[in-house]
């Protein structure tokens, strides 16, 4: 193969920077890192992602790509080997609906919904966050990973639930999810989290308690305003 | 072709079903259109869309696809005719990157923010709203459609804005943009709103205005409560 240009910028606690990191490790296709400082965003980040000026960016041969789901279908194009995607268009077309069910449900619940509020709101997203997981626990019936045998798009668009729901369960104080009832989902994070390429790649978890804190108090205080 | 069942479900008025309608006529995939009524749907939409119990859902061959833009990739991966993505990946990465940018911003910005909105928040949401179409505007640029000189999978994911930005305009009273600076997003409009099988399949005017100016009203009643 040519010598490529292949550069992640990404910034050291997001989940969605993670997602590339594992999709590109687990092809094998080497990769330079360039971590943002997110209160201090670098021209370069802001030229390659104008529109939202957001972490991660794929950068492959001088052309910038955006958004990390969008990212993980353009590293599974492009390198075709350990594919993310299952090659049935029917099986692709529902990896492709958990993938933005965990977007657009299980991040907005567990993250917006958990994390960033208190009190009433938090309590009454809690039922809510449990019937939203309660979906993911279905799916994984019969399944290792999402993907089957293998870890596919699914799990890496789901993966940040492994490391840090318990992180978010430190942070406010609650178990959200129990043995009892999700027994299978409890079993994807311990499989998933622990995998090889997966687990050497989690950020430090004190530092992303500390982080995660340190969000949920700044936004709390914000709607206390 | 062996006999194929492929049947759509959806509102009548909901864009979203129209993307889907749209891409299979553009191939030419003769399909079935069930109507739900969406204040008493069907035992089979339930079924085949027990997640988000939303249209529109494709069934193809019995095998249920939901999320209209996860159907526009299902649609196009199964039947090759009039490619709704381009070939190449980075091209496909920009396509997909503008689909999602419709639905998360676009969408969310001009129908919950302005249509659902009323007051001082309609009115701090207009500027952000332009910026955001603004970004649409430069994509333009040099084109004819988002997908070039042929419809493609950016047009039918934005496609409601050719139709449905005017209806949103006569039921705030407000006109949102002028000639002066969309001139290629105007154009656009002309365009894509008016070229065969769209154009065919817009639903009636005046029944949407109804129908938007109710929601609206209702939206705003409860949130006043």
């Amino acid at each position: 193969m040519a010598e490529e240009e292949v550069k992640v910028f990404r910034s050291w606690s997001s989940a969605f920077g993670l997602r590339v990191i594992w999709a590109l490790k687990l092809k094998g296709v080497e990769f330079d890192t360039v971590y943002e400082d997110l209160s201090n965003k670098s021209p370069l980040l802001l030229q390659y992602n104008p529109v939202h000026k957001k972490v991660p960016v794929l950068l492959h041969n001088g052309k910038p790509i955006c958004e990390s789901l969008v990212i993980l279908e353009y590293v599974d194009e492009t390198w075709k080997q350990f594919p993310l995607l299952p090659q049935d268009p029917h099986e692709r077309a529902k990896a492709r609906f958990w993938a933005k069910f965990g977007d657009d449900k299980v991040l907005q619940s567990i993250v917006f919904g958990i994390l960033f509020k208190e009190g009433k709101e938090q309590e009454e997203e809690i039922p809510r966050a449990m019937e939203i997981l309660q979906h993911l626990e279905e799916e994984l019936k019969g399944k290792k990973f999402f993907g089957g045998e293998k870890i596919g798009l699914v799990d890496l668009a789901l993966g940040w639930l492994a490391y840090y729901l318990g992180i978010i369960e430190e942070v406010i104080g609650l178990k959200l999810i129990g043995q009892e009832k999700f027994p299978l989902l409890l079993q994807w994070i311990q499989e998933f989290s622990t995998a090889p390429i997966i687990q050497e790649n989690w950020p430090p978890r004190d530092k992303l308690i500390a982080k995660f804190a340190a969000s949920r108090e700044a936004v709390l205080a914000r709607g206390l305003k």
